[in-house]
């Protein structure tokens, strides 16, 4: 899930109809939903897919190693499921590639401390191992940062640390409470949480920090190169070890140079400002080797299909998806492994069961949504409407719906409705098989931060799982603890027979899912 | 707090007698404690003080250079504070100091990514960087161990992971409720923790455990050596990169051999075991550096008085402290930073505040403690008594008491009697003072662990505080996440103000504090 969505595009809300809800009863299939249960249940595959795509694969940033061997192996895995058309779609140009080969950081003065940190995305190296005394820079505003002016020369820049490690009174994992949900479900607005210590802002206020925080850290590390540091470390945050990770360079083949900088871990980053502010120097070695890759620029989708078996039918699609590039210091278990092996083992409970679905389903694994949604808005744009000109291309007319799963690996506890009312019936309707396993909630409100936002800019029925957030927010979504281990396997398995009951019926029904009118073209015209 | 100690101990009880608490009435100096309170927690230098046992200082263990850093800085600012005689006393010999200049372990195949880990302490170090094939062992029987013979030769072994990582739906952090406190007072037994997904079983068993596993790890180390392993990185749990530290191998200067060997997070040790598992090759490369000191075998506690003002009762002395040493992967902020933090603010606040302590007062800050309270222990045996004879030095007579602290960065609930009866009325009247404050309970409960165990083996009034546990138990104790970061400012003040009047009513009360029974000599006589 893309953090910058979720902040801008949260807010929203639609109101719900309920008098609209019962005018005609949905037709569910509770064959079909045993059948689906028996196989996602019994006979799961879904930890096994986890594990490849994460501790097999490794890290998949967008253009890494790591994400071609996700390419290859679910391609494969998809065909071997009995999918059909298994290919990598190329949606057009991402950029450079990049891996790391190296990371080492330690401080080896007033005494040795070995350290917790990655490079950020996209850096360069070091030039092989450097040692350096450290300067530690705090500014919020240009004339603060202009203080530094004439010190930074051979320095390691160590920045501030904006967010403070928690105390740990508040469990990192949590599900849903009935009285949450059903407050989701009656279209209650979502509290936002408040940071730790700073009072409530507005959107806009938080807009306006961030990027003017954006526009500062501009200005710092053009200084810094100018001034001739020899490397940044930093930090977004986290606790005990934990730490967030982000992109620290443009991965356009053009982008201009920046310094080496590792993303580390709060309290080892705090100890040495709080040496440096004591007066007692500081000296940190450090040894970062990444590899650019530039042979090929282009992103790439990894699509596959289960053909529908209604002549009249099949040239409409379900689409399911989820995206398969993560970020780099760990092997993005949680965003979004977790979906894709959920949507992997959809379409394999579905073909395992024997079902026929009656329209074409289409499982899209998309690459850099972590950078903008690129794989998931390239997809639409290619096949369905550019939502700048708003022009319909064939496909648009023949997409019955998509479903996205993207909000790390808790259990399914129901859908938002993305202001779409027309829905509300259907998906109430599909949900109640699922009362027994949590999964009862259709809620009015809109959510954001990932690919299904892709084809709602462009008036296609794209919709985003309900899931417990378990420790999603306060430990994994983009940290280096994003592995393997934080997944839960009854969650997954739980997910997976939603997930596919969802696609079947949606595939099943004699209508393709209503549409919300369809927007205005966001271009102005010419 | 020392790990062996705690779990051979913690089960003793003693019963209240409550009808025997109010015979006399305990004077408490409201004056003074309104000094000390003022003092403490309105000029307070405890996390100063915390921040130079712990950044400044360093890793603190025992025989390292960091602990003598602490020793010299502990005894300069003791002196500061306006304390006499403060000096380091030899207690005897305790080993090789072992200091770590550089860790380093990625895992370079399938693909680069580095990992969280530091030496266990007194293992050796590597022959500079070495990249090897790991090899999974995983034995709970000879037998079983002997199926890897033949296959170790020049591998890096990796070990099981006994303990998996937490979900994390328990808070790390919490307080004692009042629900809690009153069992304490009431003197209804601890209930012991479960551990995860284990069936309760009786102290026996357990340590019956804890033997077998000790004594196939030391088969297993023999088997590597003679085999030629060429490392081996082994975790004992934790969390989310969090993990737990332990002792290597012998600190004799004549240990016998062992390999080097890293403690890992266990997210990292287990992605190793999972590939390995499914048949995927893993190579990891490591470089540890460690240094041994053969030149002071010593080992010291830091010692310094406030003389007692009382010419009949000054030769008496009323003791305080904790130890100062403790693991290596990081700076020992809550064990046990802050219990000695909080003993050397206590004695601050005591001459700051010009009360005239009636007895001497002694801080004592001990070393080795974490291999086994051998700094306390060395101490009492050769100022009191050695409790192998029991035969009496002169100044047992003229101890009036001991407190420590060493139950993390908590602030103070309470105390427990440690079996004897009759001070539950004396520290009843002196906790009362410090209700609004939260300490409150006097338990009959015995409490094992720590340093204040040495005292009460040779019949002194030794007491450890009952402290809020925080996140002690989960996430400091022992781990490379016991840093600054997890100290409380105000539970470290509070302390501080309970324990300054605490040692101030001791040192000033008629009597020295009652005695238990003399214990029985532990050597068989001769």
């Amino acid at each position: 899930m893309n953090t910058f969505r979720l902040l801008t595009l949260a807010g929203g809300l639609s109101i719900a109809a309920p008098g609209l809800a019962q005018q005609t009863a949905e037709k569910v299939d509770q064959a079909a939903i045993a059948k689906i249960k028996d196989e996602g249940m019994n006979r799961s595959k879904v930890m096994e897919t986890a594990f490849y795509l994460t501790d097999v694969c490794g890290p998949r940033l967008a253009g890494s190693d790591g994400l071609k061997r996700a390419y290859d192996w679910t391609k494969t895995r998809l065909t071997q499921y009995g999918l059909t058309n298994a290919s990598l779609e190329p949606w057009g140009e991402f950029g450079r590639g990049w891996d790391i080969e190296k990371s080492y950081v330690a401080m080896t003065a007033p005494y040795y401390h070995t350290m917790i940190g990655a490079p950020k995305a996209w850096t360069p190296s070091t030039s092989g191992s450097v040692k350096k005394q450290v300067a530690y820079v705090k500014a919020i505003t240009e004339a603060e940062l202009d203080r530094y002016k004439g010190q930074l020369r051979d320095k390691i820049v160590v920045l501030e640390v904006a967010t403070p490690p928690k105390e740990g009174f508040e469990p990192d994992a949590k599900r849903y409470t009935d009285e949450e949900l059903k407050k989701m479900a009656d279209g209650t607005p979502a509290a936002r949480p408040a940071a730790t210590g700073t009072p409530a802002t507005s959107e806009a206020d938080r807009m306006a920090t961030y990027r003017a925080r954006l526009a500062l850290r501009t200005k710092m590390t053009e200084m810094m190169m100018s001034e001739g540091a020899a490397a940044v470390l930093s930090t977004r945050g986290g606790s005990q070890g934990t730490f967030f990770t982000s992109n620290g360079a443009p991965y356009a083949p053009d982008a201009k140079p920046v310094l080496p900088e590792i993303e580390m871990s709060p309290e080892d980053q705090l100890r040495i400002i709080r040496l440096v502010e004591a007066g007692i120097p500081v000296e940190v070695e450090m040894e970062t080797k990444t590899r650019f890759q530039t042979q090929d620029l282009k992103g790439y989708n990894v699509i596959a299909e289960i053909p529908g078996t209604d002549k009249k039918l099949k040239s409409e699609v379900v689409m399911l998806g989820g995206h398969l590039d993560s970020w780099h210091a760990a092997t993005g278990a949680t965003d979004n492994a977790a979906g894709c092996a959920v949507m992997m083992e959809a379409v394999r409970i579905l073909k395992a069961s024997g079902l026929k679905p009656r329209r074409t389903i289409r499982i899209a694994l998309w690459s850099a949504e972590e950078q903008g949604l690129f794989g998931s808005r390239n997809y639409v744009k290619n096949h369905f409407a550019d939502p700048a000109t708003m022009k319909l291309l064939p496909e648009h007319e023949k997409l019955a719906a998509y479903f996205n799963l993207d909000n790390g690996g808790g259990k399914i506890r129901g859908i938002y409705q993305q202001s779409n009312e027309a829905v509300a019936p259907i998906f109430t309707a599909w949900l109640a098989p699922f009362t027994d396993l949590g999964a009862t909630t259709v809620t009015p409100r809109n959510t954001g931060g990932t690919d299904h936002l892709s084809f709602d800019a462009v008036g296609l029925p794209g919709f985003q799982f309900i899931q417990d957030p378990l420790d999603y927010g306060t430990r994994t979504h983009h940290t280096n603890q994003d592995t393997y281990d934080r997944l839960i396997p009854e969650d997954l398995k739980q997910a997976s027979v939603v997930v596919a009951s969802f696609v079947y019926h949606a595939a099943t029904r004699d209508q393709k899912l209503p549409r919300k009118p369809l927007p205005a073209a966001t271009a102005k015209a010419q």
